[in-house]
């Protein structure tokens, strides 16, 4: 099964860390954006550089690049990336080309990928969102995320992919922005917070799909900003496996993730995505700088007890 | 406003409707089919065309084909289209570039486009997502579908694009599927149902934001198949312009939907895709189908006091 695959690799690396791939053109190394605008006529006064190069198609040659290089920075250290398809999108057709180049070549360097696409519609439309992500098209990922809002017969709809393609899902319970409270930690007239709700029904259906590593690839997002509620869910979703977003540039700490844990290091994936591909060092090139950065995020999980 | 020109239009052609173009291989006429099989060489045996169709360029050309197809059938008809990105998606690059030259055409013809995307993550992921769909990129549609759970940091990213942009959104508060009630009809302890909070915030972010037409180019989704919480949440709602979906296939009537509308014909939008893209009619050809469709539609709103 997937999820064992994914435990098993996680545990040889001794690094339950997924790597977020989230390009930004202002942010980009200097070289890298220098190399994708050779040859392209940058009109002069221009007010929003990035608008306008995300409208060429030098913006996604640039994150194709980047994309790889961070494959290759953070290979032996990571097992799992996560690229975020709003950041892709943004560029277009050839965008969505850069980040199917990037899925491909990482699939082939033996990561495991998470598209963070947070899609959800109703069930007929999501059967088809499912089928980019989940099926054997350009798009094909290990696992994508879904956002529960539409109820059922649209989670059912992935679901039903991820059984058959052995696949794996992240449903959104609590994220790790600020508003997250706003409607996810509204209470009912049970008593129980929406999120708790959500997390019931994803217990539910990872409960019947559970690995040998005892974690299922029915997994949840849930954010490092939370650990309080991070620590409940745990007792509330035994079975699902966690991906966890919110760590370093969003604030949280090697510490505040560790109930995300169960025993043996395994249940839970912790995103670090700005922390580690903007990551900057005194002496070092932008990819010795990522590795660097992978590896710090590395030890910290191993001096808080992850195997 | 972009809000009162789509209004205008509106009852220039005496027709609330929103086409949605949603092209499934599997349904596209033959005629379109064959054109876009020629000179592929289709394995034989094959036990799902539709996916190995997808993977090649062929469904491509033939949604950009019957895309274009949808905008001259129903053209003086209906003056809004909403083109479902997951159908795009499913094709990858090449779906996605079909996508952005259907709605190029369409805001050529002076169609306005609602981009059906029902995108939200993080504040800063958000600002990509709205920037591809309501910036100057590839992608602009003149609106875009929001999901909500991730709350108001999430939300108000698309906002702030919408007012700079004068561009639209429309908020997922209670949506046509039948397991909508899952997560959106719980009550919380306030006696306020997930969906009427929603609803609140979105009637908060029109009210600042009214055009002369008396409606907000801030916008919800409301399911016509729920017809009762549809008027209760007009009058939740009363600056908000409504995006109807689940008119036709899905069950909705223009009776049900009747109670969406203000005074004057305004302030709601109704949304027919399956009903209109694949109809059949003896004796006619599948454009002059859809057409004919679209018609009756614009019919049985006159007929329930539209305008």
């Amino acid at each position: 099964m997937l999820i064992d695959r994914v435990y098993e690799k996680c545990r040889k690396l001794g690094s339950p860390i997924i790597v977020g791939i989230d390009p930004v053109w202002n942010r980009l190394p200097g070289e890298v954006r220098r190399e994708a605008l050779e040859g392209i006529d940058v009109p002069e006064n221009m007010t929003d550089e990035m608008s306008f190069v995300c409208s060429s198609n030098a913006a996604s040659k640039a994150f194709e690049r980047f994309g790889i290089d961070i494959l290759e920075a953070v290979e032996g250290i990571a097992c799992v990336v996560k690229p975020q398809l709003a950041y892709f999108e943004r560029c277009g057709a050839a965008g969505i080309e850069a980040y199917c180049n990037i899925v491909k070549r990482a699939r082939e360097m033996g990561y495991f990928v998470i598209a963070d696409a947070k899609r959800g519609d109703i069930g007929s439309t999501s059967e088809a969102y499912a089928d980019a992500f989940l099926g054997r098209g350009q798009m094909e990922a290990d696992f994508v995320t879904v956002n529960p809002y539409l109820g059922s017969d649209c989670v059912s709809e992935f679901v039903k992919l991820a059984d058959s393609n052995d696949k794996g899902i992240f449903v959104l319970v609590k994220t790790s922005n600020p508003s997250s409270a706003e409607l996810q930690d509204l209470e009912t007239r049970s008593g129980k917070k929406i999120y708790e709700v959500v997390a019931e029904r994803v217990e539910e259906l990872a409960s019947t799909r559970v690995g040998s590593c005892g974690y299922s690839q029915i997994g949840a997002v849930v954010g490092a900003t939370y650990p309080r509620e991070l620590a409940m869910l745990r007792k509330t979703m035994p079975h699902v496996t966690f991906l966890v977003p919110g760590f370093g540039a969003q604030g949280g700490t090697a510490a505040d993730v560790a109930p995300a844990f169960g025993t043996g290091g395994f249940g839970a994936l912790v995103n670090s995505s700005r922390g580690i591909i903007y990551a900057k060092r005194e002496g070092y090139n932008y990819k010795d700088a990522m590795r660097a950065a992978a590896r710090d995020m590395r030890q910290a999980f191993k001096d808080n007890a992850f195997v």
